[in-house]
């Protein structure tokens, strides 16, 4: 065998870790596994997946109209078939016979150019003006396959060595430090405010930009993820000015994780987009660096399994746009499907389309669901002794803090693992409920976390929520001192 | 603006060069603009792209059979419509039924496995042992969005820094070049013989290794394309047993670029994998590590747009094979659409299925007319002065060499550029034929190549032969001493 072992590989592939698919969810697996060869061999029946968010493998269905132009465009010769009219609705059919003309050659298996179709960049810059009131350049647009690896492309970009620090929130998706830990930069940590339903402050960012000054560490870049994941807040539109500001005074480029947009569930918070706030405030192209990350997989589609997404990159000379370009170059195109999927989702059915009523149907009844079991599960968490939940305003999470008991601590201590990491594996264990434990996000120092979803379909909630609350109301039994 | 300039990006970035879509591109679609907008400006009405192994830009059509799945699995509530069954054929409904049944929920739009689904998995595994005689293990199989993005996990697992080395054709695809300049590590060429039909020996393996070695840098793994880009070459079995006893013997993973498999024009040649020769060898799992590299993008199918692949990973310990499995999961999954058709280019229609007879017909027409423009364009390239070139046996391109007259160099130096650029340069201003200069595979020092892709449609191909040839006729006439 080569000389391949543990010793001789990038060390910086040891360091990173990524939660979302870590240990627990290797456990999950294993039962349901278990549960399918031998019926009857846990206390449960079936593996309730509150570990990430992927709504469709959960049941939600998807939104039809996305789906009937993707099916055209991968088999266009159907198109001009009579039956097809009566499979299919007459806007799908516009919209796909409109994309496949912007397509050079109507070439759905052709690599396309390096930013994605030019066409469909139009469509999603329209749809970024008609959502911001400002200008959107089809030319800042790059299509990537999902959000990752658009993060992973400016992480690749900005990082040259450890000296190099990219803020963070902490709690973070871990994708920021798994992608920070393999380009071998600094995670520079600010701490989300629990107290304040993780309130974002400027002077939390300053006092960390200055910390990570003093051990010789140049911040490059500030991460803000809004709405939050795993936290589920939506900043106000105030505290966002400030971030621009610091970002601006700081030279640090802002790095915009917006995946969340169409997933606000409060009516008194609103989504705005970065780049729209720093041009209210009269900040332009050579004012500040923005990029915004934008994927199919989140919102009311939830089209994960498309790797679809976009990064709008705007605020850099020339110079840095052309090596932007050339990282992309290097993996050719991303995959036309998630291009097409994501110039439907910025530019979905308008009113007077034949398939409008039901889109809005199905979009509406979607989200509307998604903001009752938010509140469902929230009410839950913070009937549970010892726990608190703040409310999720937007995304697909709750991240609820857990005072564990000093005996459970311990007992997690003896077993040689993170107290929240012990909290999740007995819940799995006892319920088959998933949840990620807060270490995979990081969290304030002495307090305990876990990530959970809020896409079980709702028949599924009440089962959650009374397995749950019976498992927490033993466990806290078990250990109590 | 944010302090991001050339001076403080990662220079590794700065490296990077990837000339399948570098200069001579860009020129090119600044070119077909102004032909737009300004018809006549030029002395041709269009531009021959032979730049790029991207067949359906080029009017390949797709496999009616492959399409007719996808296109039933993106919006399978039409599977039960009787209209469904007068629009697709009959083995198309069974086979995404089949695919359906294998995604947990059916769920096309979930995020899957981070390898990949694992029915699809399955059959891509039997596909393998189909093809080879050889067990294949589905949970060896990564799928992946292309072959790119499984060549950079496999680099970023290996590189720690400029002292690993991974030994490259030369000439070879520039992903390589680009990949390991991302990853910071030491590119070491070895040269194929032009003289010998771009063949590859082993001698000159050692040589290079030995070299290598001598400047203090630990070769780690040997890059084999093949049949060889830009080379067209098909490795005779006995070469790639001395190619395989010499990976085993240094300790190095053999990565085998094998995802030109499908695509082989001559009776007298015929594709064996590495895995299958190892094995054939007697060597097993614990003998040697070999990464199969395969893509939905080549073959007979050329589906570049829609970002399938997989690797066959063998030969590794089970802790690698788990930082494997973390790199893979950071991004999540590869697309689904990708990754159903990597089954079914694995599994295609088989004799006595409905849709047998027309798929052979369209995959035996791609691969036929293929063979003859590969043979056209090469015995143009051999008629030109100066000029020789090697057989395509297999792969898409031709990579003719060129003597080029000094007063030509000269002129090339006197504008700053290479000569083959230069050639490239005035090639494409005359005649609007688009070739990639040899500089950006790298070539042997002093010989300037070009590569051209046999994909322009056959009745393109008189048009490529009769401007070639006129223009570098006057080409030579007009440097000649």
């Amino acid at each position: 065998m080569a000389s391949v072992s543990l010793d001789t590989i990038n060390p910086k592939v040891l360091k990173c870790e990524y939660a979302v698919r870590g240990e627990i969810v290797t456990l999950a697996q294993a039962l349901q596994e278990e549960l399918k060869s031998k019926p009857g061999s846990h206390s449960f029946d079936e593996i309730l997946y509150c570990n990430i968010g992927n709504p469709q493998s959960l049941g939600q269905p998807p939104i039809t109209f996305f789906r009937e132009v993707l099916a055209l465009c991968d088999h266009p010769s159907i198109l001009d078939k009579s039956q097809t009219r009566s499979l299919f609705s007459a806007d799908a059919i516009k919209r796909a016979r409109q994309i496949l003309d912007q397509i050079p050659g109507r070439a759905t298996g052709a690599y396309s150019h390096s930013q994605g179709i030019k066409g469909l960049r139009d469509t999603i810059a329209a749809g970024i003006e008609s959502r911001d009131g400002f200008a959107a350049d089809p030319n800042d647009i790059f299509l990537t396959d999902g959000a990752s690896p658009a993060v992973h492309l400016m992480m690749q970009l900005l990082i040259r060595s450890e000296k190099d620090g990219i803020l963070c929130p902490i709690p973070q998706y871990p994708l920021y430090s798994a992608s920070i830990a393999l380009r071998g930069g600094t995670l520079v940590p600010y701490y989300l405010d629990e107290a304040a339903g993780w309130g974002l402050e400027v002077s939390e960012l300053k006092k960390q930009w200055a910390d990570a000054k003093s051990k010789g560490i140049t911040p490059r870049a500030l991460v803000v993820i809004n709405p939050g994941n795993p936290t589920g807040q939506v900043l106000a539109e105030n505290n966002q000015r400030g971030i621009v500001d610091f970002c601006k005074k700081e030279g640090l480029v802002l790095l915009a994780d917006e995946v969340y947009q169409e997933n606000v569930y409060v009516p008194e918070k609103k989504f705005h987009s970065f780049k729209k706030v720093a041009r209210s405030m009269g900040y332009g192209e050579k004012d500040i660096s923005v990029v915004s990350f934008q994927s199919v997989s989140k919102g009311y589609y939830g089209e994960c399994g498309k790797r679809g997404g976009y990064m709008e990159v705007t605020g850099f000379g020339p110079e840095i746009r052309e090596q932007i370009y050339k990282l992309a170059s290097v993996n050719l195109c991303s995959n036309i499907s998630g291009q097409i999927l994501s110039s439907l989702v910025m530019s979905p059915p308008k009113v007077g389309d034949e398939s409008y009523e039901s889109f809005s149907a199905e979009k509406d009844g979607i989200l509307s669901s998604l903001a009752r079991r938010a509140k469902t599960l929230e009410d839950a968490f913070n009937t549970l002794e010892g726990v608190t939940c703040n409310k999720a305003e937007g995304a697909m999470y709750l991240f609820p803090c857990i005072s564990l008991p000093e005996k459970a601590i311990k007992a997690a201590e003896a077993v040689k693992t993170t107290p929240d990491n012990f909290y999740c594996r007995r819940l799995l264990n006892a319920t088959g409920i998933v949840f990620v434990p807060g270490s995979g996000f990081r969290q304030a120092p002495g307090t305990w976390h876990c990530r959970c979803t809020i896409l079980p379909q709702e028949d599924k909630i009440p089962a959650v929520v009374s397995r749950l609350t019976e498992f927490h109301r033993s466990f806290m039994e078990e250990f109590r001192e």
